[in-house]
């Protein structure tokens, strides 16, 4: 909550505290609580959302678009992930946070397909989703073109694949593309990666859980420039 | 499900499973598998469960000793893993899976503040749950202190720590201890250390989830073995 206060692309319409925890709010905050009881917050943030006590609501972050956002990342050779179709919105969240985390510039995923902004996934994203742009495509595969025109090599994550990820040389601007848990990458996405690669596994093991998959991926590619 | 039929350290009691799930049940299944209706499958694995029309009622896995647990693990040079109060079953469950895909010898928690062996778990877990050793001990710096007697190295992850974890020697015998988001390890935890590190991350980033901390602890230590 603090993260998205501090972001000046969001438009906040109403916070929210129960009597016990208005004392543990950050002081000097612009907007004045409205303090409502514990039965009001739980029933405004779903009741299986897990809150402390305060909530914020907030605008939906403005939509960004793809070419400026990946002339950003260009300019400062930082990483980009796509998902491809993951749609668990704890996993995605935490997979801003690792994002973040290991220096991506921007996170792609389709329009469809994909979780929406809530409350779940930012909570998940533990901050994150204030700093990480978030580029929603209506085409995959149109925009890993687009990437690669700005001189990205896109690397498909793939159990299947001959290549090991860590046997591949670093480049300079790097883009991984996951797919969901179970299904992959769709034929598609993998017509529009430069390679496919899979992680270093004992043998017997095929697959991660897709975020644990992509923060390994990502500190793979990037831990030696951070 | 498979995984848990596979092993022979489980006893099993009873296999459910929904009229429109049975034909979807592997062939040659040792046990008859008793039809019941959805509503039954669901109260019986509990509401918030997630299942694909078939349950399996087992005995909980026999307790581990952590004396020839550690004895084997050394004898094949496999790293350990120490979680220290670490709660969540998702999470649990998400490092189970990553530690047998980094060729992780056995998963070592307090027998308190950890949790029990449920199907959330053991979903999360993705059927590593079967293959990989689970100690859970009452005290963890005890526990930590018989390991480095089979002469493992032991790493406790900390985000504040000088150290970076890739730029530790890689040793024969390594073991990583992860404390719970938030607290992190608790203070005699530490005293039981050889060393502590942390993961190599963008500046003003601080933590990762902790099973994708675990993750690329574990990818950093291993992929160069696998």
């Amino acid at each position: 909550m603090i993260a998205a206060l501090g972001n000046p692309d969001r438009t906040f319409h109403d916070l929210i505290v129960t009597d016990s925890a208005v004392n543990r709010l950050p002081p000097k905050l612009v907007h004045n609580p409205r303090i409502v009881s514990l039965q009001e917050l739980d029933s405004t943030v779903g009741r299986d959302s897990v809150h402390q006590g305060v909530a914020l609501q907030v605008s939906l972050l403005p939509e960004r678009d793809l070419e400026p956002t990946v002339f950003a990342c260009a300019e400062h050779n930082r990483p980009i992930l796509f998902l491809d179709q993951v749609t668990d919105p704890h996993n995605v969240g935490a997979i801003f946070r690792s994002a973040a985390a290991f220096g991506v510039g921007a996170l792609v995923t389709q329009d469809r397909h994909s979780p929406a902004e809530t409350g779940i996934l930012a909570k998940a994203a533990s901050g994150m989703l204030e700093n990480l742009p978030w580029v929603r495509v209506t085409n995959i595969a149109r925009a890993l073109d687009a990437v690669a025109g700005h001189g990205y090599f896109r690397i498909g994550l793939d159990g299947s694949a001959e290549t090991r990820l860590d046997q591949l040389t670093q480049d300079t601007r790097t883009c991984i593309v996951l797919g969901a848990e179970g299904a992959g990458l769709r034929r598609n996405t993998i017509e529009h990666c430069d390679c496919l690669a899979r992680l270093a596994m004992a043998p017997g093991c095929e697959s991660l859980n897709v975020s644990n998959a992509a923060a390994v991926a990502l500190y793979d590619r990037t831990y030696r420039n951070l």
